[in-house]
């Protein structure tokens, strides 16, 4: 049989106790959300899903066709100018996903002869993208700018560094602006994903690059994802028009993939309009998560210090942690569950991420549910 | 400068001619497309619409994190048991694109030691696939199951032949009968991208699987697209229950992706409902692929013969390729332009897409406007 030898890995699988099994969600699902990656709560926004609908009578349910074909609307543009002047760069471009955004960014600004310096902790997606490009990719330590210079100072060339600016697994920040002094240092770019730090991280939400002073620079380009703070889905790069230009002319996952629906470009600019708004959401979250790292601390859990919306507690092993979350399910709460091999360093956790429109009394009680479960 | 090699490009492709441009359209385009993939012309029909708008309503504007985590909602099992059901396979998983399922298709299914032979003329996402699985990728001349055969023959161990069903440039069909029977002989696994064939071939527009007896297939997965006839944004994977909990576990493109947003899932669920009551439209296309054929060979132009909803015409050159659909354009009709280095084979052609919806007059005015232009 073609695919036997997958029935031998299903088995392996289920022996490890490592099997991963989908549970479809209610619309009205009565569980409180700690794992989702909504961190400002606008997905359900009535803004939001309002703008998506709106863009999907006024513009159809999909794009049609490549962004280079028919696939760029007017809606599209406007987008991406808004997210551009909010971030502060100069341009934007806005892909199906952030996974495709990352590839492309990846791969179009490390051609061959480039240099990759990537963290050992990145996202999957910038991995891929390592792994796609013709450039040589060179895996330095997590979040070490020292490693940084000195994969640089081996390399003759055009270089980048890649990295992600909030880590997902424990929440944690890249630093920087020393990475941004290493790079220039050694006249390399720097492409960093803000995934889990645009609508967080910055005034007002503007992101992690904007907060260390990097927005607009001319040796920086930052990708995001429409499908965390902003509620809806896609992803964008952003940098200097140039850079921009060439992911037009030279991006894979741009030139060849359906632009991204028009509900989606809706939904993610009234998420955006509504965070210019109401900018204490941003700040909000970073409260939130603060809180829930102090009171779990205080429960004697073992929680990592957040430099976002993302807080990761510690479990003692996978089998543990699997049992933990879902003890927490049973609860009523609902939390992420982190494990080989999906975690770079094998340590097992909950991953629980701090939405800015939980209340007091939802933090008290996720807080007492984790504990006692644990 | 960092980025500095990216003007030295862009003056290269400014001087070869080779710069390309968004163009963002109105609502409201004059334009007659047959440029789009939008083949059934269900992008904006009233009930894709308004499904996509009524899924924000109750789901929210995004699915809110990975489909493991929070990102698979009742409505994406719903899509899947109705995509599986309507196209004749075991299960089905959706993902963010298209692209996203033949990256996924790809690489878990051709790990460490397996043989991949793939089409000279596959899709840019099924080479990326190529590229990022970890076993061995062997392109094959375009269309040709003895050289499948072939390839098959120098290898021990798993292998995988991936084509797509239709190849996008030219409408070109893949002789599937011919590569499933080329795979059975090796007990390889036959793995295709049905994008252009969903909506169109196959009874009701079931796809060019199904059309060539290989629904349901155990040694069979195919891929698609919810972007074309389904006028909506995602893909999916289809294939037998084994296979797809596979994916769910090792595809890397669905385990750290966000979830299809829930207006995308419902436009295309929306259209699968709406071709399941009118399936003439599948019919429809392919005869007005047949027809703008007939009348373009008549006028002297030199079309191939659409073996499903894309008709490409031949052009002299790039530049008169570019000039041409410029001309077109001008006189309010939009087709697609393919040219180096979008094109395998280094012809530029005009690529026209047959819609199901249009007039017999929209059809003669096409016709008159690419003659006249010519």
């Amino acid at each position: 049989m073609a695919f036997g030898w997958i029935d031998e890995q299903a088995r392996a699988r289920r022996a490890a106790g490592l099997v991963r099994t989908l549970r479809p969600r209610p619309a009205d699902s009565p569980l409180l959300d700690l794992a989702s990656n909504d961190y400002l709560g606008l997905a359900r926004h009535p803004e939001v899903t309002g703008a998506a609908a709106d863009a999907a009578h006024r513009w159809g349910g999909g794009a049609t066709g490549s962004r280079l074909v028919t696939g760029t609307t007017e809606l599209h543009g406007e987008l991406e100018r808004e997210l551009a002047d909010f971030c502060g760069f100069e341009s934007a471009l806005v892909f199906s996903s952030g996974y495709a955004a990352n590839l492309a960014a990846v791969t179009a600004l490390a051609q061959h002869g480039s240099l990759v310096v990537s963290d050992a902790g990145n996202h999957a997606s910038l991995i891929d993208g390592c792994r796609l490009a013709r450039g040589t990719t060179q895996v330095v330590g997590h979040a070490d700018p020292d490693a940084v210079r000195k994969a640089l100072g081996t390399h003759q060339g055009p270089a980048v560094v890649v990295s992600d600016t909030v880590f997902s697994v424990d929440g944690d920040a890249a630093p920087l602006a020393e990475l941004a002094d290493a790079c220039r240092e050694y006249g390399a770019g720097l492409v960093v994903d803000d995934a889990h730090g645009l609508g967080v991280l910055g005034d007002g939400g503007r992101g992690a690059p904007h907060a260390a002073g990097l927005a607009g620079a001319p040796d920086v380009v930052v990708t995001v994802t429409l499908s965390k703070s902003f509620g809806s889905q896609g992803g964008a790069v952003l940098g200097p028009a140039a850079v921009i230009d060439h992911m037009v002319n030279a991006a894979r996952t741009f030139i060849f993939d359906t632009g991204l629906a028009p509900a989606a470009a809706g939904a993610a600019l009234g998420a955006l309009r509504l965070l210019r708004r109401e900018p204490e959401r941003a700040l909000r979250a970073r409260a939130v998560a603060t809180v829930l790292h102090t009171r779990l601390t205080a429960e004697g859990l073992e929680a990592v210090r957040p430099d976002a919306a993302v807080v990761s507690v510690r479990a003692p092993s996978p089998e543990r942690a699997v049992r933990w979350a879902a003890d927490c399910r049973e609860a009523g709460l609902a939390v992420g569950c982190f494990r080989p091999p999906s975690v770079p360093d094998g340590i097992s956790r909950l991953r629980l991420t701090a939405r800015a429109d939980l209340t007091e009394e939802q933090i008290e009680h996720a807080v007492s549910v984790i504990s006692r479960t644990r």
